[in-house]
């Protein structure tokens, strides 16, 4: 496929970090809830083995914030999702499966319980706020729902803690995985988070306030020079290795937590107070008939996955794949899709079509790289 | 600004006519509601001279359709919008201002009614469906909500009477403004509607099954060979031009519809069951305190509007240019703002910092050209 352009108008939002972006030479973007998200800096290949070697600072904005406050906060964030979220502690930042009322996956955020009557949603690529807006004014539930002035940014790789020490403090080395503490930057605490968008190690800083984002660029490329840091985005070969899922890719609305391998998250037997509980309860007893698998596929690199590729085993259809690349360390072919019952089993053969051809491929387990 | 690459994914959605669209030479390509959506073919500024003499075939397949169909079909659709839809015909057309319960702008679609208890909302980039849906949750409403096959091609320019007299018959002719016949195409009947995103003329023909898009496209550019049919797409000169506002970009739910000179669209005095009503009918009081506006920016050809430009006054700021673009035709910059009371008389001289320095403008009239 030749190279696309993309044009950028005011409805593709910018972000505080973008000056920052383009002056680290990003050599293209995709549009991820309104928002121009970087997805390659010298290449996706080149910073794939640097981001697994060093430390990388993400433009992670698009991960917008559905603030939900209020003395229904709990019961409106706990009608979005089947995850049990009563014994959340403040600073805990979950996992969290959002279903439709048929059990439908509307996105796959990570919420965070900023305080009793405050969580942050932060969200994957669709429009959430509509979501929970219409369901507080549909029930008349006492909260404001909004997106606030929260820009997330990312620093990813094994370096990351020691980058992030220098600008943060010793503390951040305490913080643990998906929980986090309030840190101050030129004097205005912040979120931040030890999570990410990579299995590499890292935090994600919740910038409160767009003023403070090229200052926080600027003081982690200073602080980060002998480290190698520089400027990435979530990398599409490392995710896939990392087995890590991309709403509206791996999977959409046509598709159950349970298809997509997220039943540790659905918390159906308590008697919590999801939309999509019930749905979900009736599902528990035939189980899904799909899910989600690694497919590891035979030959050389594969282009990009730009929509399903069919996946079929003694002529008939047995699931697709949605996301696929060349991992340089693995030398073979790494993808993610949703395979039928039949063949889900690892290690079973499959052929897949690719837009260079039908190759073989075999059925693996997530991730390939732990 | 650099040319910018966009990256594909499966997350950004082909539609039925991606292949024609590729074959016909798409140049760029922006994102809208998740999917493709081209920006220009030769480049476009020669798209937008053509779209004013002949006759263009647009993919907009990203216009979405939200379909309510049950017995709370036209409840919850009411509850979507400020404008009365009692009195819609089964043939009808609305263009629909759709707000939270603040009375912000949600998204700024055309409503079609199909059947007694079946609306499709055409909508704007934002994920109005999860509004929808998350309003019929809430509130337990008897209604399907869903995104069905539906793909809208529309037919733009002088010559689309003529064009599509020859593939869906003369009857074509007949339609009125905004109001829809079913025609029939290779046996499949399909909405067709005289509406669309350009002040030329033409139709929407809502593709019913994207097994039909490629069929239809081919059909269309068979019959308009010598009428110098091309494919085309929505033309940022020619709207600004028209005065046809892009949601996202000139609107957001930080407008109300009053702000946005759509009060016209609010039956907010009638007894209508509308979420917005309430916060609409306080504002009606004392008015908006800045409106959408023309503005005529000086000089030669500014570059994009990447990102809201300031426009001041006496060193204060009165407002902000969100879309804007030379126009051959006029031979000046045209441009849509919002623009403070104190300033938002036609022909009040104001400055608008560009990229490319401050400019003198002048406040004007929307559409700039009937």
């Amino acid at each position: 496929m030749q190279p696309t352009l993309l044009s950028i108008t005011a409805r593709i939002r910018r972000t505080p970090f973008t000056d920052r972006v383009v002056a680290a030479g990003v050599r293209s973007y995709t549009v991820y809830n309104h928002m121009l998200l970087p997805s390659s800096f010298e290449s996706v290949e080149a910073d794939y083995h640097h981001l697994k070697r060093h430390v990388q600072v993400w433009d992670v904005s698009c991960e917008r914030q559905v603030e939900i406050r209020g003395p229904d906060a709990f019961r409106l964030t706990q009608l979005l999702t089947p995850r049990d979220l009563s014994h959340m502690q403040d600073d805990q930042c979950y996992y969290t499966p959002m279903v439709d009322e048929s059990g439908g996956m509307l996105n796959d955020p990570v919420t965070l319980r900023i305080e009793e009557d405050c969580y942050w949603v932060s969200i994957a690529d669709s429009d959430l706020l509509y979501w929970a807006k219409g369901i507080a004014a549909g029930m008349r539930l006492e909260v404001d729902v909004d997106e606030p002035d929260v820009s997330p940014l990312a620093v990813q790789g094994p370096k990351a803690d020691d980058l992030m020490a220098r600008v943060f403090g010793e503390t951040v080395r305490d913080i643990r995985f998906f929980r986090y503490r309030r840190l101050a930057f030129e004097g205005r605490e912040m979120v931040v988070a030890r999570s990410g968008y990579s299995k590499q190690g890292g935090f994600e800083i919740y910038v409160d306030g767009g003023e403070y984002g090229e200052p926080l660029w600027d003081a982690l490329f200073a602080a980060g020079e002998d480290l190698g840091v520089r400027a990435g985005c979530p990398n599409m070969i490392e995710r896939i290795e990392g087995g890590l899922l991309s709403y509206g890719s791996d999977m959409t609305r046509e598709n159950t937590p349970h298809e997509c391998g997220l039943s540790r998250f659905c918390d159906t037997r308590a008697a919590i107070g999801c939309i999509g509980r019930e749905a979900l309860l009736r599902m528990l007893h035939d189980g899904p008939a799909r899910q989600i698998r690694g497919v590891r596929i035979q030959g050389d690199a594969v282009p990009n996955c730009t929509e399903p590729w069919l996946v079929h085993a003694d002529g008939h259809a047995v699931g697709k794949v949605t996301s696929a690349a060349w991992s340089p360390d693995l030398r073979t072919n790494v993808a993610i899709g949703m395979i039928d019952a039949s063949h889900w089993n690892i290690g079973t053969t499959v052929e897949v079509d690719t837009p260079s051809g039908t190759r073989l491929a075999d059925v693996s387990a997530l991730p390939f790289v732990k």
